[in-house]
């Protein structure tokens, strides 16, 4: 008896320990455009779940953004339940605006993904990105140029949100579709060079691998992987130390903040300019960093300016940060 | 009385910032390859020094690779003498083989600019690399996969090493050194394909900013310092960890590695492999990842092959590092 072929083998097995520690029973839903890599994701969680144990069905969304999107979504749905998903679903939503087309496109398929999960009480919900999508992320958070979170990319395991395929790369998760015989569509946005990712998969990544040398994506893969830990442990640590330097809401005692490790204090600033009511998308690292002038180069300067109409300052050997 | 074109000012408060605090009296050396920008920061720290009551030399160092590189030093050095700077050298050095090219004549430089900085009992020795030199190291750093370290770049304060033009633009820089009338010499291993820096400059990084719009350089150079600081807090946190883990030489308790957060947990084992005798420059985060396993993933594996001909392996709750 002959396995399967090796690219197969390697999604299955993904996907299997992705899986593991499930309860029996559970049901998983795969989150699937259409395309190659969710196709073969679907594949191969039809073939493993049921040998777990676990239920799996299926979601494609319609994002109602391409003539003919809505026949598209029926044929995705149509070869899911071929590979014996159940149930099954073709979910519409309606796009809104906000933050660009691909922030508002990401915004509501999230929300319909959530409904659904909610409605059928799914224990996860699994996404095809490989590690080339995670390569791509890491490179788009590297124009924020804001630090470690930036550059974490996409977790393994959000919730309920499971990223199987974060350590395969695209060829091969590509390579497990056409073994599998299933057709996948190739969706015209990935190569619109009007998108952002579009850009960074087609010309920024091509010129770090001719600079630097194949293995770039894996690279950055694992850089996110390491710089996401990293986070998690200093976002740990701040939020012991945070404790100590409070003397109040808004105030927080300079002297205590000026003993702790710079990467520690400046997330102990920031966490405090949030719980204030500055806006995340708003608040960056120069903000952070001249709120740190109050602590670490006190001159007797002026107050900080910050996003929502706040203000930093410094009193009384506190910094207060408020309306 | 006007002052200086902005691009001089800029380049003089930079340097005035990275000497405030050296004693009066001492001596600094620019180490000037008689490129614009280091050509720059000895125009402008032969103007600030001699003001902040400390003494300026200046040294450059002849490589020995391109033929006339002698009498390029000898002409170098004058101008520094022009500059004023005093005392001032050509110094020349024979560049190995180890590590490839670039490495081998970073290695001889500096072992260089340490023996006369030795010598002459200099406080600090300037560098003149830039914001842009600063993403070029980030992107280098990128290849390797390593974390948070290997993409802190360079820092601005390293011993007596001081790099007063990280937070300059390169164009900057250079417009100050053409405002200062100072005629510089354009290194042809700058434009040199053969080298990986020459390829990130005229390659990667334009393709970065086609793609994610300017400002890349200063996002990857934000990157760095912020990287710096998480990987310094972290390296503490992971030394002070280090103690109760340790049961004894090579020998740390699983149980204890167990509860710290993983980011600390991989820098105490890489410690550990490195105190054993693993060469830095061999152990990767593959190797400190097997190692981790022994920990969190604990399944009976059969011991972890590390470089230096030692081993990694699990023993009665504990991880053993040796021969």
């Amino acid at each position: 008896m002959t396995g399967p072929p090796p690219p197969v083998a390697d999604v299955r097995r993904a996907v299997r320990r992705a899986l593991s520690g499930l309860p029996a029973g559970s049901l998983v839903l795969v989150a699937c455009s259409g395309g190659a890599d969710s196709l073969a994701l679907a594949g191969a969680t039809a073939f493993a779940a049921p040998r777990m144990g676990l239920r799996a069905g299926g979601v494609t969304v319609d994002h109602g953004l391409q003539p003919g999107s809505a026949e598209r979504a029926e044929r995705t749905a149509g070869a899911l339940r071929g590979l014996g998903l159940d149930p099954v679903a073709a979910v519409g939503v309606e796009v809104g605006r906000s933050g660009g087309p691909e922030a508002a496109a990401r915004t509501a398929r999230y929300a319909a993904l959530d409904a659904r999960a909610d409605r059928l009480g799914a224990a996860a919900v699994l996404l095809g990105h490989t590690r080339d999508d995670q390569a791509e992320t890491v490179l788009l958070g590297l124009a924020r140029g804001s630090g470690a979170r930036s550059l974490a990319g996409m977790a393994p395991r959000s919730g309920r949100y499971l990223r199987p395929l974060l350590g395969l790369g695209r060829d091969r998760v590509r390579a497990a579709c056409a073994a599998m015989g299933l057709e996948h569509w190739e969706d015209p946005h990935n190569a619109d060079p009007a998108y952002a990712r579009a850009r960074v998969r087609h010309d920024a990544l091509p010129a770090l691998e001719r600079v630097l040398g194949p293995g770039v994506a894996e690279a950055l893969a694992r850089t996110a992987g390491l710089l996401r830990d990293d986070a998690d442990a200093l976002d740990d640590w701040a939020e012991r130390a945070a404790e100590p330097a409070a003397l109040g809401p808004g105030r927080l005692d300079a002297g205590v903040l000026a003993g702790l490790p710079r990467a520690v204090r400046t997330r102990v600033l920031r966490r405090a300019a949030l719980d204030a009511g500055a806006p995340a998308g708003a608040l960056n690292a120069g903000h952070v960093a001249e709120l740190e002038r109050l602590v670490t180069e006190w001159r007797g300067q002026a107050h900080v300016d910050l996003p929502g109409g706040l203000r930093g300052r410094r009193e009384d050997g506190a910094v207060l940060i408020g309306g």
